[in-house]
């Protein structure tokens, strides 16, 4: 979307408070195993052209398409006060987004997909990395690879987001569990919030799924 | 390099064998967060330069670069007998090519970096993945996730390739140690081999190292 007028970036890198997304289909790649190539192709371009649109609608920045993955970037190349809000508002949007996404699997004759959403908030360089002939906007940090270790324990239909990210987004986010959990690489356990939806300006709400509420048995303190 | 020009690519995606090969700088993410923004932007741009540079050198398609990971294709968009024997060879010369890298470390007073690569050689489904306005030639299927699994193992220096990437490269391959692992989402454990060099027609060889054998004590069966 903002990769081809990277304003606002310095020539070089620097470091800089991002909201990074990212999501998958969970268990897709076994999946498509034992689909035609022809579908899991058919599949993928639909799924992610939905999910490019809602991206796209909320500011966001698609940095990468990986598989059924997509890496998304809010804060980068432009900084905006709201670019936590508006991540947390455009994974709900694209959990919503799902519906359109499954009624065409209904249509094609092929069962119903399920994405998983992380979300996290923190400070990486940003830059444009690469080599002379592929230089693309990037970002390296281990807030990145925690993004993907929050994403990672999802299931299905669940949006996952850090406490850093809730912070920044307060009370307007609607939170409906919470997980303390101690990914590879990190010291102490954090705890990470499911998110059921996001109040004014945005007012999107998930449909409740008494099964994902299993499991995040504990009260919200 | 091919991904512009896609000859024998079905439109709409094909099952094929390809050897894939995944790199990435080993704790280069954690160092990272020491070093000045402009430090890692610089340091990536040479180092993916380098890299860049050798993975041509081999018929390479370099998919993607992910900070300091870089995802490549042998066999796709053009599959040539010699697929597996290429990517093993450009491990090897990717490893011979850290000399150069670390020579300029040192020109800019920084340690050293240290690369590991997992290679391995299966069916994936290969398209062109993405939305109307991004679409790129990617790659989806357990034996990519089998990949970076592989490449998880090593430390920095390693090449380590998966058994039936050494069936394809056969003889010329110089396993210098072999392990069993059990990769997460793979039913039994698998046999790994680690690379010192290939012969004939390439003759590359690694300088050999004793700390990394420490990690490979099973001899070779």
């Amino acid at each position: 979307n903002l990769l081809e007028s990277p304003e606002g970036l310095k020539l070089g890198g620097e470091r800089r408070k991002i909201t990074i997304l990212t999501s998958d289909l969970r268990g897709f790649t076994a999946t498509s195993e034992r689909l035609q190539p022809e579908e899991v192709v058919k599949i993928l371009n639909f799924y992610l052209e939905c999910m490019a649109d809602v991206i796209t609608q909320y500011q966001g920045t698609i940095d990468e398409f990986m598989g059924d993955g997509i890496l998304v970037l809010f804060g980068a190349p432009t900084q905006r006060k709201d670019d936590a809000e508006r991540a947390v508002a455009c994974a709900v949007a694209m959990q919503l987004a799902m519906e359109k996404v499954n009624t065409k699997m209904q249509e094609w004759g092929l069962l119903p997909l399920a994405m998983g959403i992380g979300i996290n908030t923190g400070v990486v360089v940003v830059g444009n990395i690469g080599s002379e002939k592929r230089t693309k906007y990037g970002i390296v940090g281990n807030q990145v690879n925690l993004t993907y270790r929050i994403e990672g324990y999802t299931i299905g239909g669940q949006i996952l987001i850090s406490e850093s990210t809730l912070k920044e987004v307060g009370s307007i986010a609607m939170v409906i569990g919470q997980k303390q959990v101690k990914p590879q690489g990190v010291k102490e356990p954090i705890t990470i919030y499911q998110i059921g939806g996001i109040s004014d300006p945005y007012n999107l709400v998930l449909p409740s799924k008494k099964e994902e509420l299993k499991t995040l048995p504990q009260p919200i303190s």
